[in-house]
């Protein structure tokens, strides 16, 4: 992982800025023969696609996907297939609003990365946050959705579990639901409550917080790596990497601190398919850095968007103290749309892993081995 | 980040098992001329070292640091310098005491990744938990004690801040302290409870889980990198990759969910040397995936130890359910250890980021900058 | 290096085939604050723009390249620089006359990667080459225009200075006649002797290979590092990535095998600035894999185009016996355009190289050092 | 490639001086369950190790190999096989003779890494090279002692073909020879002709230089990659990372630079295995970066070996003029001990692409392709 690449055999690139002509990625290493048309990822697209509600920021971005490179029409079944080549995708901005950035452009806005870039680079992109932007995210679910099409039976979804205080009540987990609400919450009662909830946010110019739980089923064990090539540790880094995300956690995560070791530690025993069976899943799927064959389970906390009405005490770029407060369409009100780009992020980790994972072992061993001849 | 290797331009390797003849590291792009003995990394050894306290494991290694190469005494100064050549230091191990491994080479810890490393590589070296092993984190403080030379001015330090459900008073936070207690615990009172605490779960045949917080002084503003190579995301991964580690959080972390947006962004005033100056540390010194100047603090939690003495369902490798208590000095109750390997995880992020910076900026850029002539 | 991306830290991802709506590349880790506009790139591309001579290709293509990301204009300058993140470059792709290619399809063409992609992949774009197809090249052309501005003073020029058999009289060496006849030719006569020698290649349904030689002045001693990251390693890696380069030399090269050690070793002397002078150049200004501070000069041979007239045995992907003759405008007879390419190859090197001595030993050392004293 | 690291998949990472107390490597992303003991590398250390003849370096060093991780003994089988964690090996120095170095240590040797290491690093460890010695190339040969145990059914042998002007006859080639002379000669009469020839050298105080051919038999089709993955561009930058090595070619090399596209496209006609089978080898067994299945070529120039008792022009660390001349065992005068260290670089390459190949293909095509019905 560095700079704008992320992976190691299946390797994504992203490029773009808020205000540019356009943003896009290059998906490297993706294997040859996958069916791939812009129809499998606009879907998903269409899913993080600002403006459905009002929620999101208001900006309108039909963000529709081309495909520039990397797949074929196979004469003989007139099928579009992935070659084997880089797959470079581009979207168009379309919604650059000619609004005037000048506020910005001078002062730092709190929580904002404003002034770490500049005094990293010596200037910045400000229009939209430029590089900063959460449109970049884009990229990261259109690479998501080719990577969910490399591991065979794999699933990744997610939902907000929690806004601001208010968890949502796990016994009234429904995935369905996550489809039904502007928030992606599972829990059909708080969704309704967060509607409210968010609004009394929103006149009070204020922004808040959210938590976003990731599962992925399907995931063969053994993929992952010892060491620094931990599953867990890439699935880490990969959900930091997402904008305004400050905290991480696989299975029982922090709370397995509170845990003792016998309730911790999940027991086994043997399944009906001749696999081992785990009887909890506090270890997320992942033990020693290595996938276990439960589902993979990670969750990430966003802070809340920086970018409110409340006016608040800054410095600008020549070393003057100001106030800045921001006002428009820019910013949601809470990470929602993280959920479709933390699912896109586990699932490039879990591809990547299980490319690495057939290039050093090839098949996985049987399993249960054979006892010892006595 | 990948297999066993971590870091960009200063890259870590590492590699042994418990009951090989040495664990050992590569340590690849230090600069040069920068003072180094084993005098320099020996210290740090010595704080992780088991067996110092009736709470760590029991086995008694002395740990003692050599350095195979990449250093050169120069004449003229006497002095033993950094060549810019790879540093390869290795610790004998003196003491894989000839236990019987019978019952963990067959059976499953529940917790542990002896199931995984099975079904992925089809055998796995079960003596002492072969590459599983802590152990292996010595490595890891040995290279982070190189990694502490390179970025001027900066000092990493850790604490254990939570054992189980038991919290710190962090207004009682005494840096000194943490040196005093077998628990790297800043807290006087809260280090004596620990130590009863530890006690009883030890009598009771359990475990329990920890959280751990790292703090980096003197960070320059200017490090880690959009996207991909944020600092945060970094130090998520290489904190995750620690062994037994669940959870990973920055500044104010999974709170900040909670929070509301202006209360979570860090206001800014001009400081008295020219720098800016925050009014708060919710971000953990981090913006945009970029470093702010201020200290930056990374949080962890560890589960409990998984090796316990009370029984617990497991399945063996043949397919087989069966039952399986661990007895012995193999395992402490509780990652206390895990403080010095943050400390160096995190070192060896924001050396390699230095030299990121240098590497694609140069020299940073004169901040603040000069208001345009009107 | 690996797969599509080129380069550590000054970093090139390539995509796109010859016949899909467009080529492209992106170049990340590109030091901020440089001046860059399409019009610094452009020209280099229009060097090796194919349909400009009766010798290259007869595609129609004007390769005009757009930037779509990575720069920004200073208000207060009015300059477009670069921002120090992921500069993307794509070129549309306007000629991809609709030619059967039924043939080619199935057919594989000698000496060209029609049968290696298809074993490799199940499948290939057989359209223009796909991703086998030269106009890959043309972003290589372009991220090395980049790379140029990278390192202060540098220049790096190409010529061919051998057609067949041909080599060209190096007392007769004129760098500006390079650019006044369509082979890159510095010897004047010789390009004279080429134009009608080619002819005659082409009248017999035939193709010729070609030597080209790159010269990089202005290279800062220093630059490479031993063993793996050797400078001249990398510039083999990059100039043998060219396609259908067999052959790669540093300096002397192959020559040398036949020198003595006296004759080969340069000696030294002390230049009037204070520097170190060689007495020649036999090291190609590369010792132990770094740059001396002399010209850095290398060389590549090119084989024959494989697309020529002339019918060859060959089989089908279906396992059949077949014959092949190759017409169109597909393929130039020789590999002129190469110059360029490798042009920018080692521009991407040495650029890439001197950000990691940047980001690892900062300022060099002062030289000559000072004598102990006694 | 990177610094002191190696490949992508297979990686192997080398690190230790000539004059410390050991050098030493990390074999990183070996497959698991592979038999492997010092057995199997210490013969290939056996053939490269100098002393062995009057016309290598006369320093006495056993090259005795030890395994210090990664492998581990089942118990039920009693074999030593690879985990699939890193694979340490070191080989400890025992013959370091204590020269006095002033003389080395303040002059720069014509044709060698002093003066580039000296104004790259501010220093070097000049003792017997420090890390530019060719002692490093042993760890080579003995990561390449396992790199050929991966690709299932591989050979790589190579040989030497000439010395000085004197080119082997190869007509008379005949690989048992390889074995039978100090020279990897497998040209008998020409071995006996550089015996004489090399002792004229050696007494004329001079070297002389030597062009070294390698050959990997049982290449699986379908290794390498497009673009900047390239299989021979790989292999370009290994053999190039050899010390003294000046020139790499493939298959015909520069030769193909004076041949007809007629001439140099190996021709194709369907093989009694079902197989493609290529009338000739131009290509060296790799067409557009990818393996062909024939015999993967390869060959590099030497140059003669700097350090040599003629005395030679030079400057100081101090800026000032001087002389210099190099008595003793330390350098041979011809680099015939690159043959091994050829043969481990190529077969390091293809294990590393059998691997990634692995990765991303999975298992190749079936080969011929079904004809489409009609």
């Amino acid at each position: 992982m560095s700079f704008n690449t992320f992976g190691h055999l299946f390797r994504v690139t992203t490029f773009g800025e808020s205000h540019g002509p356009a943003i896009g990625c290059v998906v490297d290493g993706c294997p040859p023969r996958i069916a791939l048309s812009e129809a499998d990822i606009q879907p998903y697209l269409d899913r993080r696609r600002p403006g459905q509600s009002r929620f999101t920021t208001q900006r309108q971005e039909p963000d529709a996907v081309r495909i520039l490179s990397g797949v074929f029409t196979d004469a003989a079944t007139g099928q579009q297939v992935t070659t084997g080549t880089p797959i470079a995708l581009v979207i168009d901005n379309v919604d650059p609003r000619g609004k005037d950035y000048a506020e910005i452009a001078d002062k730092y806005r709190p929580g904002h990365a404003d002034y770490t870039y500049d005094i990293k680079y010596g200037l910045r992109d400000y229009r939209g946050g430029g590089r900063q932007s959460a449109r970049e995210t884009a990229m990261r679910v259109a690479a998501g959705a080719i990577a969910r099409k490399i591991v065979p039976g794999m699933s990744v979804r997610g939902a907000l579990i929690q806004m601001g205080p208010h968890r949502i009540d796990r016994a009234r987990w429904d995935w369905a639901e996550v489809e039904r609400n502007p928030f992606f919450c599972p829990d059909a009662d708080k969704a309704a409550f967060f509607a409210d909830y968010l609004d009394g946010v929103r006149k009070g110019g204020s922004s808040i917080g959210a938590i976003i739980e990731i599962v992925a089923e399907g995931v063969p064990a053994g993929l992952g790596a010892p060491i620094y090539g931990k599953l867990d540790a890439d699935l880490a880094g990969a959900l930091m990497s997402i904008n305004a995300v400050k905290g991480v956690e696989i299975g029982a995560g922090f709370a397995a601190a509170e845990l003792s070791g016998e309730a911790n530690a999940d027991e086994m025993r043997m399944g009906n398919d001749g696999r081992p069976r785990f009887l909890a899943n506090n270890a997320g799927g992942i033990l020693g850095g290595i996938s276990t064959g439960q589902p993979v389970v990670a969750r990430f906390g966003v802070k809340p968007t920086s970018s409110i009405p409340t006016s608040r005490r800054t410095v600008d770029r020549y070393g003057r103290e100001t106030e800045i407060s921001t006002t428009g369409r820019h910013d949601p009100r809470v990470g929602i749309r993280a959920v479709p780009v933390g699912e896109a992020m586990v699932a490039c980790v879990l591809a990547d892993h299980y490319l690495r994972q057939r290039g050093q072992v090839g098949e996985p061993p049987d399993w249960p081995f054979s006892p010892p001849a006595r």
